[in-house]
C-alpha cells in the first residue's frame, strides 16, 4: 500500500485562541545590541506578550517561542494569538508568517536492479559513498537494526558538527559510525497539542518509515534479509558507506511543519551533504512550503535535497515540485514474489503470492466449476471442501477475502493485475490469463485433478520493469508548472528494508496480524531515498558538483526504456506508455550519472531570477531567499534539463515557446555533440545550434530550443526528447520535452 | 506429538498365498560346493520352487529371495508359501523362520542441557566424536540440510567399507565427509506389496524422522536454527565430528522387518561403531525380534546399539528391552517456548506458547467474564469481539479450538498442563494458575483492561527439568523382565532438529498448514539418538570399551535428580517421583560417563548364559546367537548395572533374591569404594562386601546383593539404589533397584 499519512491539521483556531506560526525574519534588521539572533527573536516574542492582554484569563504559555531557525532560513516558530501576530507584522525585520501546517508523508535487490556493483561504476568511483553524510528527515531510527551496523565504516568526518551528544534533542545512545547523528523535533507538535504525551520522546523510530528510508539510503550490508521469506537476499542501501544523520520530525502523535523546518534547518547547520525527505506539503505556494524554504538554504550551501513526489495518483497532485530540489516518482522493479503452482500432470506455473508464512499445499484437490468460480460470495463458496479453489473473472481482493473464509485450503486466482501491495492473507497464488488455459485444461479433463503450491519464492528479471507505479503523484507541479516535475523515477514499489518491531506488517485470515524485521513497502517515500543515496554517491565521486549539477547528471542519464527495450509503461494509465508527467526523465541509471558528459548547472541567483518571474510579492520571495536579492535578471527560463510547455485545454491555437540552455562539459575535454530530437506528436522542435563543440573540460556552450505546438481539444499530453549525443557515442545527454494542457480546474492555493 | 507409527501389518495370509519370511540358517551346514552363502541360499529357495506347485495358476515371483544376511546374523528373507516354508524347515542348516512383521517407529539446547561444552569433559576428550561412525537405521537423510555440512570434519576413516558408491542401494550423490554412507532397503516392502510405487526410491528422506534423528546424533554446527522463531540458537548434534551412515529402512509406503534386518546387517558389515535405531517391534520374543537378533551380532563385533523404548505410555509397553542394547526413555528439557503477556499496568507474565508466526497482539482489550471463560462452545464465544479472551477451567486444546473460531484476536489460557507437543494454531499464551491472580485482578478491577503478547520467546532454566515424558513406554521389558528396562533417560520432548521440506510441521487456524526447516518433535525416537551420540563420544574417548562397558558408564553416572535437586518427576504419573521403570538409572550425564570409575562389563558369552536361562529352545537361541553355543554356565543373573525383582501382585509372601556383580576399575589405579544403599521401601538390601579395594586399573572385584522383600496387595512399585562411592569422592557408581509386581495380565507373545 503506498505509505502515506496526512498529519493532523492545525486549522486556524477561533480568534483569540493561540496558534503556532512560522515567522520569517530578515536578520540584517537585528539591532547590534543582541549578541545572538535567539535573543532578538525572544525579545520580539516577549514584547508581544507584554502588549497583548491575557485573554479569557488563560495562562500564557511559558514556551511561546517554539523554535529559532538560522541555517536554512532565518526566523522562529512561536505560539501566538491573531492579535499578537498582527503586532508582530509591524516589527522591523519581519518578512512573513504562516500557520504551522499539514505535511503529507510519502513512503532491496533495488541496487542490483539499478546495476550498482562493486566492479565498476558509481560504487567503486565513490567508494560506496565514503565520507558523505546524508541527513534524513523522517520518523527516527531503530538503531539495533543490522543495517545500521558500522562494520567497515570510515571515521566520522571531522567537519561534522552534528555529533551525537546526549541531552536535549540528541540521542548519543543511538549513534555509531553509521548513524552519526540522531536529533528529534517535536516542540511544534507539543505546542499545538499541549496535553499530548509522546509514546516515544526520543529519536527512536516507532513508525518504521524512517528506519525504512534511512536504511534504503545508506544501510550497511545485511545477509539473509527477507519479508516472510520473500525477496530473500542481501539488503544494502544505495550508499552503503555513507553516514546517516536522522532528524526525527514525524511522530505517532502527528507532525508539524515547524518541526520539519527545525529538522531541516538543523541538518543544514550540522553540515550534511545530502538531505532525503520523504514527505511533502500539499497545495502550498513555494513561499509557504517549509521544504521549499528550508531546501533553498540547503541548496545555497551546496546540499542537494531529494524529495518524494507524493502518492496521490492523479495529474497535478504532485508535491515537492520545488525548482531547487530533486523530485522523485516511484516505479516497480523486476522482482516477483512468487508461488509455484505444480499440477498433478507435472506442469508448473509461476504466479504471484505474498502469503506470509511457509504454507504447505501439497497434492490437494483442485475445485473448479463455473457456478462458484467467481468466488464473490460466502454462499457460493460454502459448498467448497478441503482443496484448492480456482477463482476467475473477479476482483482479487474480494475473492481472496471469500476464499479465506471458506473451507478451502488455498485459492488460485486468475487475474492480470500487477500488485503493488504485500497484502495476501490466505494461501493462494495469482496466475495470469495467459497461463490459465494450462490449468483449466488440466482441471476440466483430469479425473482427480490435484495441485501443489510452493510459497516464498522470489524471481528476478520480471518483464517489463520498471513500470511507473499507479500511486505515484503526477505533475505538473502546481507551485510552479513551468518546471517539469517529477524529475526522475526510482524504485518505490515493494521495496524491502528494515522496519520497527511489534508493528503489523502482514495478516493471516481475518484477525491474525504478523510482524517482521523487514517490510516490503510501496510509495514515493521509498523512491526518494534511492535517489538521495545516488546523490550521495555522486557527491562522493564529484565533491565539486553543485546540487543542480548532481540533479542534472541523474536526470540526463535517466532512461525512458524498460528492460524489454521498450518505452516504460504506466500502471496508473492502463499500462500505456508513461509520460514525463509521471516519471520525469525516466528511470535513474546511477552508473551513467557518474559520467553524464554535459551538465545543466544553476546557481542560487538563477533560482532567484525564476522566483522574480513568479508574480510573488517581495516579502514572499524574501521568505524563500531570506536575504536581499535583485530581480534585475527576471527569467522564467531556468537552466533545467527538461522542457514543458502548456496550452489551454480545448483550444487549438498555434503557440511558440523558446528556451535557452547552457551546458557545461564535464567529460574528458575536447568533444563534439550533435543534437537528436524526437518531437512530441504534433509539435515542431528546433534547436540552434545543432552541434556543440567543446575544446576543454568545464567549457560552457549555450543553445536554444524553439517548440512550436498547438492546443488540442482532446487534452492529450504529448512528449518527446532532445538528446545531445557525443560524436564517439560516449555520452548521450537526454532531456524530456512535454506538451501538456493547462487544466482549467487547477486551483492550487486555495 | 510423540512421533510414532504402526507399520502396515503383514498378517499371515490365507494358506496358499505367499508371505515374506525371515529365515535364520546355520552357516556351518553350508555344503563346500557353494563358493558363497548367497548361492547356497538361492539354491535352497530355488529347490523349494521346483518342489512346490504353482498355486491357482499364479505366476511365481521371480524375486522370491528378497535378502541374504551374513553380518549381524546368517540367513535370508524370502517370499514363500506356507507349503514352501514347511519344506524349508526340513533343510539342513535351517534354524528358524518367522513372518516379516510390524515395526513401530518412535521419534537443540539439548547438548547444553546435558552440559556438553568445548572446555571440558566428553566433547574435548573425544574430539567431538572424531573418527567415530554412527549407523542410523531410519527413513534416510535430506543431505542439503546444513547439519550435514562437513566443515571441519576429518577424513573418512580408512577402515570404512560402506563408502558411497552410486548404484544399487547406494546414493553417492547424497554423501560427503559427514554423511559417509547412504544405503536403502525396500525389497521386503516391495515383496509384500508388489504393486507399490515408491514415492522416493533412494536414500533421500521424505518423512523427516531420519533427518531429525541423524542430525541429533551427529549434526554439524548450524547457527540460527529455530522452529518458527522458537528455540532460536545454534543447533548441533551430540557428536558433531562423528560421521553418519544412513540405512534407510522406513518409507512413505511402510516398513518391513526384513528391510530393518537388512539395514542393520549392512551397518554391521560396513563397520559402523555405533548404531542408533529409533524404532522397535512390539510384543515379540527376543528370537523373533529383528533388532534383538541383528544387535546381538553387532554387540559381538563391539558395536553398541542405542534404541528407543517406545511411546506407549503404559507399564509393560516398552519395546527394545533387549539385554545387549541400550534402551532409552524420553524426558523433558529446561527450555520453555514462551510468550510474554504484558498487562496494561505493566505487569508481565511468562507463559507457554508455540504459535508459529510473529503475531502482533498489542494493547488489545482483555475479555473476561464467568459466562464465557470456560471457552467450551462456539455459542459461548460468539459474543466475543476483537480482543484477547481469557479462558479457564477447561481443556486447553478444546479451548484453543473454540477461540480460534471466534472473533477474538488471541486467547489467554489458565492451565497447569505441561505441554509435550508443538501444536498451537492460534495466537495465545498459557499461564499457570499461580500466575493467574495477577491477570484476573487486573482485568476485573481495571476500567479498560488491555494487554500485549510477545511471541517467539525462548527461556532456559525451566524447573523442574528433566521430567519423565508422559508418553515414554514403561518397563518392565516383556521379552525379558529380569533385566530392568529402560536403561536411561535422555531428552526426547520438543527436540529441535532438521526436518524435510514441504511437510506439515505447524498449523494456523483450521486449514492453513505450515512447513519449516526444523521441527520440534517429541518421542523416544528423539531420545535414542542423544544416547547414540553420547555412546559415539565415549567410543571416541575409550575405543577399547565394549558395548556393555559403554552402557555401564552411561547408566551408572545417570542421575535420578532434576535441576531443583529433587528426584525426577514423571509427567505420566501426575508428576509423582519417577520410578526406574520409566527412566531406568535416570537422566544421562555425558561428562560423568567419561570417567565412571567402575564398569559392569559383559561378554557375548554372558548374554548366551542369560539366553540359556530363558526357557528358549535350542533353535530359538541359535536364531539369536547364530553359531553354536554352550549352555554350561546358564545364568539369569547378567552382570548388569541395575536390579529388578518381582512379586506376584496381591500376595504378601516374603521373598529373597540374590545377585552377583563384578565391577572393573577403569579409574586411575588404586582406589577404595564403599557402598551406600537406599533400600526400596519395605525391602532390605544387603551387600557383601561393603568395601571394594582396587590395587590397579582394570582390576575386577565382585560383590553380592541380597534383596529381601515381600509382596504388596496394593501392587506398588518401590525402588532404591546402590552406589559405590570412591573414598575421595571422585566417583559414585550408581545402580537403581526396583521391586515390582509381576502383572498377571501380561501376555507378551500372543
Amino acid at each position: 500500500m503506498p505509505f502515506m499519512f496526512t498529519i493532523f491539521a492545525l486549522i486556524f483556531l477561533v480568534s483569540g485562541e493561540k496558534s503556532t506560526y512560522i515567522v520569517h525574519m530578515d536578520k540584517s534588521f537585528m539591532p547590534k545590541a543582541y549578541s545572538h539572533y535567539t535573543h532578538w527573536y525572544s525579545s520580539i516574542v516577549d514584547s508581544l506578550k507584554s502588549i497583548s492582554p491575557t485573554l479569557n484569563g488563560q495562562h500564557q504559555s511559558p514556551q511561546s517561542l517554539v523554535y529559532t531557525y538560522d541555517s536554512a532560513f532565518h526566523g522562529f516558530c512561536a505560539v501566538l494569538s491573531k492579535q499578537e501576530l498582527q503586532t508582530l507584522k509591524k516589527s522591523p525585520g519581519f518578512v512573513s508568517a504562516y500557520n504551522d501546517r499539514d505535511v503529507t508523508l510519502d513512503t532491496t535487490h533495488t541496487f542490483e536492479f539499478m546495476s550498482l556493483n562493486p566492479a565498476t561504476g558509481l560504487w567503486p568511483a565513490s567508494e560506496y559513498g565514503k565520507d558523505v553524510i546524508v541527513g534524513v528527515i523522517d520518523s527516527g531510527v531503530w538503531p539495533e537494526r543490522l543495517s545500521y551496523n558500522d562494520d567497515g565504516m570510515g571515521d566520522i568526518p571531522v567537519r561534522w558538527k552534528g555529533i551525537c551528544e546526549e541531552g536535549q534533542d540528541f540521542n548519543a545512545s543511538l549513534c555509531n559510525k553509521k548513524i552519526i547523528g540522531v536529533r528529534y523535533f517535536n516542540k511544534g507538535l507539543l505546542a499545538a497539542n499541549p496535553n499530548t504525551t509522546l509514546s516515544m520522546n526520543s529519536g527512536r523510530d516507532t513508525k518504521g518509515h524512517g528506519t525504512h528510508t534511512s536504511s534504503t539510503v545508506a544501510g550497511n550490508h545485511v545477509n539473509g534479509a527477507s519479508f516472510f521469506g520473500y525477496a530473500l537476499g542481501t539488503a544494502r542501501g544505495m550508499a552503503p558507506r555513507a553516514h546517516v544523520a536522522m532528524y526525527k520530525v514525524s511522530w505517532d502523535e502527528g507532525e508539524c511543519a515547524s518541526d520539519v523546518l527545525a529538522g531541516m534547518d538543523q541538518a543544514v547547520a550540522d553540515g550534511v551533504d545530502v538531505i532525503s525527505i520523504s514527505m511533502g506539503f500539499d497545495n502550498v505556494p513555494l513561499y509557504q512550503d517549509p521544504i521549499a524554504i528550508a531546501s533553498f538554504g540547503a541548496m545555497e550551501k551546496g546540499i542537494i535535497v531529494s524529495s518524494s513526489a507524493g502518492n496521490d495518483r492523479v495529474i497535478g497532485s504532485l508535491h515537492n515540485g520545488i525548482p531547487w530540489v530533486l523530485t522523485v516518482a516511484a516505479g516497480s522493479i523486476d522482482r516477483l514474489c512468487a508461488g509455484t503452482l505444480t499440477l498433478g500432470n507435472r506442469m508448473s506455473i509461476e504466479g504471484w503470492t505474498m502469503f506470509p508464512a511457509p504454507a504447505v499445499v501439497k497434492d490437494a484437490s483442485l475445485i473448479y466449476n463455473k457456478t462458484i468460480s467467481s468466488c464473490n460470495s460466502a454462499m457460493g463458496l460454502s459448498s467448497v471442501g478441503y482443496g484448492i479453489v480456482i477463482c476467475e473473472n473477479g476482483s482479487f481482493y474480494e475473492q481472496l477475502s471469500y476464499v479465506s473464509q471458506s473451507n478451502a485450503i488455498a485459492g488460485i486466482f486468475i487475474s492480470d493485475e500487477i500488485f503493488e501491495d504485500s497484502y495476501f492473507n490466505f494461501p493462494g497464488v495469482v496466475i495470469t490469463s495467459k497461463d490459465a488455459p494450462v490449468l483449466i485444461n488440466y482441471v476440466t479433463k483430469g479425473a482427480k485433478p490435484v495441485a501443489s503450491i510452493k510459497f516464498q519464492q522470489t524471481f528476478f528479471g520480471a518483464k517489463p520493469a520498471p513500470m511507473v507505479a499507479s500511486y505515484t503523484s503526477r505533475g505538473p507541479a502546481l507551485s510552479n508548472p513551468g518546471i517539469l516535475k517529477p524529475d526522475v523515477m526510482a524504485p518505490g514499489t515493494l521495496v524491502l528494508a528494515y522496519w520497527v518491531p511489534d508493528t503489523k506488517t502482514a495478516y493471516i485470515g481475518s484477525n491474525i496480524a504478523l510482524t517482521s524485521d523487514y517490510k516490503m513497502d510501496s510509495g514515493t517515500s521509498m523512491a526518494c531515498p534511492h535517489v538521495a543515496g545516488i546523490a550521495a554517491l555522486l557527491k562522493g565521486a564529484h565533491p565539486e558538483w553543485s546540487p543542480a549539477a548532481i540533479r542534472s547528471a541523474i536526470m540526463t542519464t535517466a532512461s525512458p526504456f524498460d528492460n524489454t527495450g521498450n518505452y516504460i509503461r504506466d500502471l496508473g494509465l492502463d499500462r500505456k506508455i508513461a509520460t514525463p508527467l509521471a516519471m520525469g526523465a525516466g528511470q535513474v541509471k546511477p552508473n551513467c550519472a557518474l559520467n553524464p558528459g554535459l551538465i545543466y548547472d544553476a546557481r542560487p541567483q538563477d533560482y532567484i531570477n525564476l522566483l522574480c518571474s513568479m508574480n510573488y510579492t517581495q516579502q514572499q520571495i524574501k521568505t524563500i531567499t531570506r536575504s536581499s536579492y535583485t530581480c534585475s535578471n527576471t527569467s522564467s527560463d531556468l537552466n533545467y534539463p527538461s522542457f514543458i510547455v502548456f496550452y489551454t485545454n480545448g483550444t487549438t491555437t498555434k503557440l511558440v515557446q523558446k528556451f535557452q540552455r547552457t551546458v557545461t562539459n564535464v567529460g574528458d575535454g575536447v568533444a563534439t555533440y550533435k543534437v537528436k530530437v524526437t518531437a512530441p506528436e504534433g509539435s515542431i522542435v528546433n534547436i540552434y545550434p545543432t552541434t556543440l563543440v567543446f575544446g576543454e573540460k568545464f567549457q560552457k556552450r549555450s543553445y536554444t530550443v524553439t517548440i512550436s505546438y498547438q492546443g488540442d481539444s482532446s487534452g492529450e499530453v504529448t512528449f518527446g526528447s532532445l538528446i545531445w549525443v557525443e560524436d564517439n557515442g560516449k555520452y548521450a545527454v537526454r532531456s524530456p520535452i512535454v506538451v501538456s494542457p493547462m487544466i482549467n480546474t487547477w486551483s492550487p492555493f486555495i
